[in-house]
Protein backbone atom coordinates (compact mmCIF):
# COMPACT_ATOMS: atom_id res chain seq x y z
CA UNK A 1 0.00 0.00 0.00
CA UNK A 2 2.94 2.26 0.67
CA UNK A 3 5.11 1.93 -2.31
CA UNK A 4 5.07 5.05 -4.39
CA UNK A 5 3.98 7.05 -1.24
CA UNK A 6 7.69 8.70 -0.36
CA UNK A 7 7.97 10.95 -3.54
CA UNK A 8 9.70 11.54 -6.24
CA UNK A 9 13.14 11.59 -4.89
CA UNK A 10 13.41 7.63 -3.22
CA UNK A 11 13.13 6.52 -6.54
CA UNK A 12 15.85 7.67 -8.04
CA UNK A 13 18.77 7.06 -5.40
CA UNK A 14 21.22 9.44 -3.67
CA UNK A 15 21.35 13.18 -3.16
CA UNK A 16 23.92 15.45 -4.43
CA UNK A 17 24.90 18.74 -4.07
CA UNK A 18 26.28 20.32 -7.31
CA UNK A 19 28.61 23.47 -7.50
CA UNK A 20 28.61 24.33 -11.36
CA UNK A 21 31.39 27.10 -11.70
CA UNK A 22 30.74 29.10 -15.16
CA UNK A 23 33.41 31.51 -16.14
CA UNK A 24 34.58 33.03 -20.07
CA UNK A 25 37.19 31.27 -21.45
CA UNK A 26 40.31 33.27 -21.38
CA UNK A 27 40.94 35.90 -24.47
CA UNK A 28 36.78 36.47 -24.26
CA UNK A 29 36.23 40.31 -23.15
CA UNK A 30 35.22 40.71 -20.03
CA UNK A 31 33.92 43.68 -19.34
CA UNK A 32 32.46 43.65 -15.86
CA UNK A 33 35.85 42.34 -14.75
CA UNK A 34 37.42 44.70 -16.19
CA UNK A 35 35.16 47.41 -14.66
CA UNK A 36 36.01 46.41 -11.71
CA UNK A 37 39.80 45.99 -11.97
CA UNK A 38 39.87 49.76 -13.09
CA UNK A 39 37.75 51.41 -10.45
CA UNK A 40 39.65 49.40 -7.13
CA UNK A 41 42.61 51.77 -7.28
CA UNK A 42 40.21 54.78 -6.99
CA UNK A 43 38.32 52.79 -4.11
CA UNK A 44 41.49 52.46 -2.21
CA UNK A 45 42.23 48.93 -3.33
CA UNK A 46 45.58 48.59 -4.86
CA UNK A 47 47.31 45.44 -6.17
CA UNK A 48 44.11 43.41 -7.29
CA UNK A 49 44.69 42.43 -11.27
CA UNK A 50 43.22 40.01 -13.69
CA UNK A 51 39.63 40.18 -12.42
CA UNK A 52 37.31 37.90 -14.40
CA UNK A 53 33.79 37.72 -13.30
CA UNK A 54 31.51 34.59 -13.85
CA UNK A 55 28.40 32.86 -12.45
CA UNK A 56 28.21 30.12 -10.09
CA UNK A 57 24.67 27.81 -9.93
CA UNK A 58 24.14 25.77 -6.70
CA UNK A 59 21.66 22.71 -7.08
CA UNK A 60 20.55 19.31 -5.52
CA UNK A 61 20.23 16.57 -7.93
CA UNK A 62 18.88 13.05 -7.49
CA UNK A 63 20.94 10.10 -9.04
CA UNK A 64 21.37 6.86 -8.87
CA UNK A 65 24.98 7.12 -7.88
CA UNK A 66 28.12 9.57 -8.34
CA UNK A 67 28.96 8.56 -11.77
CA UNK A 68 25.39 8.84 -13.07
CA UNK A 69 25.03 12.69 -11.48
CA UNK A 70 28.50 13.96 -12.93
CA UNK A 71 27.30 12.10 -16.33
CA UNK A 72 24.05 14.16 -16.07
CA UNK A 73 25.70 17.35 -14.53
CA UNK A 74 28.15 17.57 -17.77
CA UNK A 75 25.32 17.35 -19.93
CA UNK A 76 22.98 19.61 -18.13
CA UNK A 77 26.68 22.34 -18.43
CA UNK A 78 27.08 22.01 -21.98
CA UNK A 79 23.80 22.16 -22.75
CA UNK A 80 22.21 24.77 -20.98
CA UNK A 81 23.93 26.43 -18.42
CA UNK A 82 26.74 27.81 -20.11
CA UNK A 83 27.66 28.74 -23.41
CA UNK A 84 30.40 26.08 -24.66
CA UNK A 85 31.49 29.17 -27.33
CA UNK A 86 32.76 31.75 -24.60
CA UNK A 87 32.25 29.94 -21.23
CA UNK A 88 34.00 26.96 -19.20
CA UNK A 89 32.50 25.46 -16.55
CA UNK A 90 34.04 23.75 -13.21
CA UNK A 91 31.94 21.13 -11.91
CA UNK A 92 32.21 20.18 -8.29
CA UNK A 93 29.85 17.10 -6.82
CA UNK A 94 29.96 16.34 -3.40
CA UNK A 95 27.11 13.59 -1.72
CA UNK A 96 24.49 15.05 0.28
CA UNK A 97 22.19 18.59 -0.03
CA UNK A 98 23.34 21.87 0.06
CA UNK A 99 23.22 23.44 3.59
CA UNK B 1 70.07 51.65 -9.73
CA UNK B 2 67.29 49.02 -9.74
CA UNK B 3 65.31 49.93 -6.59
CA UNK B 4 61.95 50.65 -7.92
CA UNK B 5 62.16 49.12 -11.49
CA UNK B 6 60.46 45.92 -10.57
CA UNK B 7 57.18 47.05 -10.93
CA UNK B 8 54.75 47.67 -8.09
CA UNK B 9 54.17 44.05 -7.69
CA UNK B 10 57.28 43.58 -6.16
CA UNK B 11 57.31 46.71 -3.18
CA UNK B 12 53.92 44.37 -1.81
CA UNK B 13 54.92 41.11 -1.27
CA UNK B 14 53.54 37.62 -2.57
CA UNK B 15 51.02 37.35 -4.82
CA UNK B 16 47.40 35.50 -4.05
CA UNK B 17 44.83 33.77 -5.86
CA UNK B 18 41.22 35.20 -4.64
CA UNK B 19 38.17 33.24 -5.35
CA UNK B 20 34.50 35.11 -3.92
CA UNK B 21 31.54 33.27 -4.50
CA UNK B 22 28.70 35.92 -3.83
CA UNK B 23 25.43 34.10 -3.35
CA UNK B 24 21.73 35.13 -2.34
CA UNK B 25 21.03 35.05 1.67
CA UNK B 26 18.61 32.14 2.25
CA UNK B 27 15.22 33.30 1.93
CA UNK B 28 16.03 35.92 -0.75
CA UNK B 29 14.12 35.41 -4.02
CA UNK B 30 16.34 33.90 -6.61
CA UNK B 31 14.15 34.89 -10.04
CA UNK B 32 16.66 32.94 -11.85
CA UNK B 33 17.02 30.01 -10.65
CA UNK B 34 14.04 29.00 -10.05
CA UNK B 35 13.96 29.87 -14.01
CA UNK B 36 16.45 27.61 -14.58
CA UNK B 37 14.50 24.79 -11.99
CA UNK B 38 11.23 24.98 -13.61
CA UNK B 39 12.51 24.76 -17.12
CA UNK B 40 15.07 21.63 -16.41
CA UNK B 41 12.25 19.14 -16.09
CA UNK B 42 10.87 19.81 -19.56
CA UNK B 43 13.98 19.56 -21.29
CA UNK B 44 14.80 15.92 -19.96
CA UNK B 45 16.25 16.85 -16.45
CA UNK B 46 14.46 15.86 -13.60
CA UNK B 47 15.32 15.67 -10.11
CA UNK B 48 16.82 18.94 -9.79
CA UNK B 49 16.19 20.96 -7.26
CA UNK B 50 17.27 24.49 -4.92
CA UNK B 51 18.52 26.26 -7.84
CA UNK B 52 20.49 29.42 -6.73
CA UNK B 53 22.58 31.18 -8.75
CA UNK B 54 25.31 33.41 -7.85
CA UNK B 55 28.71 35.18 -8.76
CA UNK B 56 32.07 34.29 -8.63
CA UNK B 57 34.88 36.66 -8.89
CA UNK B 58 38.68 35.48 -9.46
CA UNK B 59 41.04 38.26 -9.45
CA UNK B 60 45.17 38.46 -8.08
CA UNK B 61 45.89 40.14 -5.41
CA UNK B 62 49.43 41.20 -4.14
CA UNK B 63 49.62 41.56 -0.41
CA UNK B 64 52.46 41.31 2.62
CA UNK B 65 51.25 37.77 3.76
CA UNK B 66 48.12 35.88 3.68
CA UNK B 67 46.56 37.58 6.66
CA UNK B 68 46.87 40.91 5.00
CA UNK B 69 45.16 39.31 1.59
CA UNK B 70 42.02 37.63 3.35
CA UNK B 71 42.03 41.44 5.35
CA UNK B 72 41.74 42.96 2.20
CA UNK B 73 39.60 40.79 0.65
CA UNK B 74 37.34 40.76 2.80
CA UNK B 75 36.84 44.39 3.45
CA UNK B 76 36.34 44.46 -0.62
CA UNK B 77 33.62 42.18 -0.25
CA UNK B 78 31.43 44.02 2.25
CA UNK B 79 31.91 47.12 0.65
CA UNK B 80 32.26 46.91 -2.84
CA UNK B 81 31.68 43.09 -4.50
CA UNK B 82 28.52 42.26 -2.24
CA UNK B 83 25.32 43.85 -1.02
CA UNK B 84 25.60 42.41 2.49
CA UNK B 85 21.75 43.43 2.69
CA UNK B 86 21.06 40.58 0.70
CA UNK B 87 24.18 38.11 -0.72
CA UNK B 88 26.73 36.22 1.02
CA UNK B 89 29.69 35.55 0.05
CA UNK B 90 32.06 32.85 0.78
CA UNK B 91 36.21 33.75 0.17
CA UNK B 92 38.86 31.85 -0.90
CA UNK B 93 42.55 32.25 -0.79
CA UNK B 94 45.54 30.71 -2.66
CA UNK B 95 49.17 31.34 -2.71
CA UNK B 96 50.22 31.97 -6.44
CA UNK B 97 49.00 33.32 -9.44
CA UNK B 98 45.70 31.99 -10.86
CA UNK B 99 46.17 29.87 -13.90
Amino acid sequence: MFWGSWGMWDDRGMLFSVLVEVSLREGVADPQGATIERSLPHLGFDGVREVRVGKSIRFDLEAADEAAARAEVADLCQRFLTNPVIEDSVITVTEGASA
